[in-house]
């Protein structure tokens, strides 16, 4: 369903016994946005503020359901990811917060507005920028970073896995504050900037005083297409990426490596994964200096193709023991590929490019891979930037400018609220 | 016609004689490019290489033309906006530059690379980052700014209209020299961000040793559909950006507001334009804090129709001289609508949106506008921001952070190049 184009003032509309059941099931979460009771619920948000997903929207990604979406979601053409600081002083106040959005999200990304207004002498509930557009393929992803758990007074130490913790560091490493850590990240997919960026804003307007903005990066996928089916995204690099990724609709491959599995970590992870998110500065101007065979050899694929070196096709397996006749390997041994590959470990890749402005006055492109990746153990990432460590030939031209690990909690069962497994645990 | 998904190491095909005679039709512009001759220029560059626009490419912008593209162009989704450092020494050199860049924006706009290779022991050509995206209707807009004519070495200062000058100091401004200024503007519009980035790289590149960036700002426009159509973007304001415009399809119209007129300015600029560009922050966080009324009364139109304050529809005329029945002003003579309305001026505005980023430590988005207007003189600008002066009340909720002002030159004849007229005037 898009957003009506009609008149935004409320048309206090006729609500069937069975709408007003889904609506009262959300409990505390909807009751919580600055309404006073039922009445106010309906009266703030009219008959589409549904608490479940709307099976008659456009372009819709479901939000209840076995794991968060945004993760084995398509990847979408846009992101606009957002690291905050938690302002809140107990568990509580941070279990509220995690339940009055629950409802904004699911709203959302059914591609409806946060609220209509009736009163135009207070702020509208929807600063309004995405209205006209539809759901664009939504998805919000909520993560928890290690910072969370040491705030003495959310009294959330004893809850933390023993997995999430700062990243450690790695070589040519140049992390800025300015784009590292965080207690919360919101991931905001979409088909659209305006929709990703959208999301975003109202989450954190919803949670003024409650939060604050430690940083943020917009980023974009462009999709070339065969036969009206979506291909492998080329970064900055015109490389293909995401290539070696588990199929998404393979269960047993994602449950082997990105889903957390009972027994795995502590019980409230159960279902969830864990987010890694990279700002790399890629070098354009260098690596555009480069030539085509030392591009192939550093990546360890042809570029055109997307094939491993010596293969013909995007989706050939990566052999990265084959040799020639003379002994030498056919993938480089200090490629990205050959390195990554060394490591035994995969990850789920789900990264966007971004380029806007110039680092400083030489003029260098602001430009690079918001990379993000999602594992049931962040040990997973962490061998393979271990095995690409000081040899990978990449190292020449990117360089890590921000960093993040967070929880993603697993999914949300209807009548639910996200996070709920983390609040509900002795 | 898309990108090939082939190898992409050249394969010599059969030209046709017609094919030849458009590719030998370039002259000087097609064999500027590193190439020896007429054989370099056919192996260099392969049957793709056409001097002219492709009509059989779809997503196609036309090159050549009265006008150049990217002004009464269909707005696109992005823009990457460019500001370049002349770094030649003669007008010579400048004039070659601008020949040699004439071909590879035909190719880019084609949807092809500009140029194909069958050397991998040198870098390729074409970064490859657009590779298997179409032309994605991208357009590309090449003006220079008075700071070029200003460089004794490049012997222009006779050349320079009187009316192409730095902005004056306007209330409020805030500029920054990282974002103010330029000698030469490359504005790349397209239906994807990766190939307005990859039009300007490219072009850049080319360029190397030639120009250096001086600043750059990404952007983005999100637009709402109806019955297939597309309708006028919301800023982040979430108002509706560019109603006003002049019809790009009403020559007449156009040029009152926008083509230079012959006589009107020095004769290399007739069927030109002037390019103002602000870069815009927009305090989201103080709008949206603010009463619907107030910022309804800010704009001088409702939020959701876009319709003037009074009034029911989008395109409904303003009416700024309106009264109630108190005799009070309809549309608030505060508002941005009244006080742009009362400068009597008319601009053509082709605005975008930028959001990444926060500005400092305490959090506040880094987003706003790249505003981008186009006017037969920019006189027509300074009147308009002048009326806006100190008494629009939208003052509150941005700062003007960047600025620049660039003649763009008239469109381009096939066999003709880029500022054709400038360079060849006595």
């Amino acid at each position: 369903m898009t957003k009506t184009n009609n008149d935004e003032k409320l048309i206090d509309k006729k609500i069937t016994r069975r709408q007003m059941l889904k609506i009262t099931g959300a409990g505390a979460a909807g009751i919580a946005i600055g309404a006073t009771g039922m009445g106010g619920v309906l009266k703030a948000f009219g008959k589409d503020f549904l608490q479940e997903d709307d099976t008659t929207a456009t372009n819709k990604v479901n939000f209840y359901g076995k794991h968060q979406s945004g993760i084995a979601t398509a990847v979408q053409t846009n992101i606009y990811f957002a690291s905050l600081n938690v302002l809140v002083k107990s568990k509580k106040e941070l279990q509220e917060l995690f339940q009055m959005w629950t409802p904004l999200a699911v709203q959302m990304m059914n591609g409806n507005m946060i609220g209509e207004y009736k009163n135009d002498m207070i702020p509208p509930k929807d600063t309004g920028e995405a209205k006209g557009l539809d759901a664009r393929n939504l998805s919000i992803t909520f993560g928890v970073g290690p910072s969370l758990f040491e705030k003495k007074e959310l009294g959330l130490a004893s809850l933390k896995p023993k997995e999430l913790k700062d990243l450690p560091h790695f070589p040519k490493d140049q992390l800025e504050d300015a784009y590292t850590g965080g207690d919360i990240c919101i991931q905001a997919c979409a088909d659209d900037p305006q929709v990703a960026f959208h999301a975003v804003r109202n989450l954190i307007r919803a949670a003024s005083g409650k939060v604050s903005m430690r940083w943020s990066q917009s980023g974009f996928n462009s999709f070339p297409t065969k036969n009206g089916k979506k291909q492998t995204p080329r970064n900055l690099f015109a490389f293909k990426d995401g290539t070696e990724n588990p199929n998404t609709s393979d269960e047993k491959d994602m449950n082997k490596v990105v889903w957390v599995q009972s027994g795995d970590s502590k019980p409230w992870m159960t279902g969830g994964t864990y987010l890694i998110v990279r700002r790399i500065q890629t070098h354009l101007e260098t690596w555009d200096r480069t030539s085509l065979k030392e591009q192939e050899n550093t990546f360890g694929r042809h570029r055109d193709s997307g094939a491993p070196i010596g293969k013909k096709n995007e989706f050939d397996a990566v052999e990265i023991e084959r040799k020639d006749e003379n002994g030498n390997y056919i993938v480089p041994e200090t490629s990205h590929v050959f390195l990554a590959k060394q490591a035994k470990a995969r990850i789920m890749r789900r990264s966007f490019s971004y380029s806007s402005g110039i680092v400083d006055a030489t003029g260098t492109y602001d430009a690079g891979l918001v990379f993000i990746s999602f594992q049931k153990n962040p040990e997973q990432f962490i061998k393979i930037q271990n095995s690409l460590g000081r040899l990978d030939k990449l190292n020449e031209y990117i360089t890590h400018r921000g960093s993040g690990v967070f929880a993603c909690f697993p999914g949300i069962k209807k009548g639910s609220y996200i996070g709920e497994a983390l609040f509900n645990t002795l």
